[in-house]
């Protein structure tokens, strides 16, 4: 994590990347933003501040987020008329907006998106990437003519993490509604995308929610429909938590050395053993687009170590050797040795080397409490029949969070799955499968 | 303007950024980035609040934004023990872990770079893009072993700038070297690139400045050199003012129609007249990357001022005549048609358009007080030779500043000039030829 990050920032829950995150964290942001353009989201600017009646509007959304906002409260040498917070999410600096723009259903559906930091005032104790009082993310804040449109979008959603978080940063997660208790401030349904860090706790790393009509009915954002009836819109948000996406990047694929990166978050590197090939290297490094080490005071192994520490998913190496025959030697971050004639056969070397990084989240199928008890010591999702993720569900939850001091996740989304059982907290009628952690 | 800010955002100098002007502002980044890491900076995260001990250790840089900065003073429900600032600017954020960074020589150059947002409570009229209390730039922050190693950063960041705002964006400017009495606040130079919009006001659109030892003797960042001696590093930051450049090139590019984007900042659409040619088009958008305009509900008239109106820089267009003939109709945004057999021709004519955009800065030589006075009403920037720009001239620049509202920017560093003659204010000695307009 040191080559990541640097935690000695004078204020508490801030922290510095390093290049060798922030790089990751750069290739992120246009992984998911090309996704998004894809899928017609467009890119705008929001300011950082939001002026403290706009928070209050939504009573939910107010209480949820009081006591976890940073206060602007003087500017230059004058104490401000009205308090401004910092954004600790964007509904309410947008929606405002949304009600001056939408008019009419041709202006629906309506699909921005705002890459950028969000800070939150955690009481509880930070940590690096994962639990911190500022974050990278992206916000998407989209707008429906109906019901059935927006939850389209969260499909979209749901399709948008599987192609980047699993396919290509070979992360695996499920896809969950949270029960009533943990839905976002002010939303209907909130769903969210879960993985498991090896020390056996799981990490939301991003989330998407169905807002109903409720935030439209307190900023006022109507639409004249076809049917020259007004109405409110119908919303949603989805927020792709970068900070810990690569958290578990980090947790999941590094090993004793240090990072390993799958090849969407760094590039591979080129390197002449000695400086007497460095015209054949540098030829490779420019038909590969590929950056070129020229430091010559290191020995090759500490050379190789640099980059390996640093994650870098392969190095293309060039010594007497291989320009005597004709070849490069691809050294793949697992140890994996190749050689090669043409660099187009690095494409599957590398391909081969990513779907290498995929291990599939440990689920354990629960029946009991006690059984439940058991597979939370083993570092695992548990699986298990549970009465309701509604209201009526919260004794039994309660008694989880107590007793385990683990959480109940919610019910799938991704998949569909029906409960042969009964809760095994209360005994009740299940009427969901749900899934159950130790959460950070 | 109003396709690219909305103003009504209810916090005075904050605005919001629509997704044409967000999109040019992603390919802004992304053209200096790129640039930035050709040259070996790499990217960084520093969060965007500073303790309020950090920004007073520098006691000049501490005067020049103290009046200026937004105050945290509130987390939650608690009043804060220390202070917290929203960056102005990062020096006082980013120096104390240089020092905790560099430790030898081997660790320099220090070439970092961070892509954000900056706060400054401006009392002055805010106007969009131009000045604001919350703008998007770039700053890189890079540390030397000697003065003149930091001096070629400072010819290095002119090249960028040349780069991509010259030769890409088609921005004309001059680079000069601020008088004294325009330093920033800590630094022992500072050079600047100015350029003049179409109301005759100049506008500074990026700085750069060479801190000397300053903030390295404040913030304790030393490096035991080759010879085991101890010393400071020299220290240069290169600001890069995102949100003026996009409004330079909005004010200096666009037409009575609507915006005018040169092709660094906004791709081609893909026209096709009827749905009958759909596929055909889709094919051309396929193979030129480009995005399709499906609008049928629109007239093609209407559907071809909506993308001028956007800036876009040219129109593929497809319709009957063109799939019978076996061409596509290219429709540039300066009213230009050509018919092309091959989207390799397409190449050219985008040149040519760009190259069309680029106009050179007026520049007028006067050489006396009354001649200025007359350039600054012709809205152009005035050549005079002047006595000093050091401490020496301060009187002939207050006079400026007084009778004609004018400034003094400083002599040029882009090219060499001699001065032949006398200060034309005091008629002293003239030690530079400096440029003198009015400025936002």
């Amino acid at each position: 994590m040191e080559e990541i990050v640097d935690i000695r920032y004078p204020v508490k829950g801030f922290i510095v990347i390093k290049p060798v995150g922030m790089k990751a964290i750069k290739k992120l942001y246009n992984l998911f933003e090309n996704e998004l353009e894809k899928n017609n989201h467009e890119p705008v600017h929001f300011p950082a501040v939001i002026p403290e009646q706009n928070l209050r509007k939504e009573e939910e959304h107010f209480k949820g987020f009081e006591s976890e906002v940073f206060w602007i409260t003087k500017a230059g040498l004058n104490e401000l008329n009205e308090k401004l917070i910092l954004r600790p999410t964007s509904e309410t600096a947008i929606y405002p907006m949304y009600s001056l723009w939408i008019k009419s259903y041709r202006d629906l559906p309506l699909k921005y998106y705002i890459s950028g930091t969000v800070w939150r005032y955690e009481t509880k104790s930070t940590r690096p990437l994962i639990r911190g009082r500022e974050f990278l993310w992206i916000e998407t804040h989209c707008a429906f003519k109906n019901k059935e449109d927006a939850y389209k979008q969260i499909s979209e959603d749901l399709s948008i993490a599987k192609k980047i978080i699993r396919d290509k940063l070979k992360i695996d997660f499920i896809m969950v509604r949270r029960p009533r208790w943990d839905t976002f401030a002010g939303a209907q349904q909130t769903f969210a995308i879960d993985t498991l860090l090896p020390d056996g706790k799981v990490l939301q790393i991003a989330t998407t929610h169905y807002l109903g009509e409720n935030f439209a009915k307190v900023f006022n954002i109507k639409y004249v429909d076809s049917d020259m009836k007004e109405k409110y819109v119908h919303q949603t948000c989805f927020g792709i938590g970068i900070n810990r996406i690569l958290a578990s990047v980090i947790h999941i694929h590094s090993d004793s050395i240090g990072i390993v990166y799958p090849s969407a978050l760094a590039d591979g590197i080129v390197i002449p053993i000695s400086e007497d090939v460095v015209e054949k290297a540098k030829e490779i490094a420019e038909k590969a687009n590929l950056k070129l080490d020229l430091d010559f005071s290191k020995t090759p192994g500490e050379r190789f170590y640099y980059w390996d520490r640093k994650g870098v998913p392969y190095k293309l190496v060039v010594g007497k050797k291989e320009i005597e025959q004709n070849f490069i030697s691809v050294y793949r971050r697992d140890g994996k040795k190749y050689n090669i004639k043409d660099l187009k056969e690095l494409e599957n070397i590398i391909q081969d080397f990513d779907n290498s990084l995929f291990k599939p989240l440990k689920i354990v199928n629960v029946s009991s409490f006690e059984e439940l008890k058991k597979a939370l010591d083993q570092k695992v999702i548990a699986r298990a029949c549970f009465c309701s993720v509604e209201k009526d569900g919260t004794d039994c939850y309660n008694k989880i969070k107590q007793e385990l001091k683990a959480e109940v996740r919610g019910y799938r989304i991704d998949i569909q799955e029906q409960p042969e059982g009964n809760c095994i907290v209360c005994n009740r009628k299940a009427n969901h499968v749900v899934y159950i952690a130790k959460q950070y």
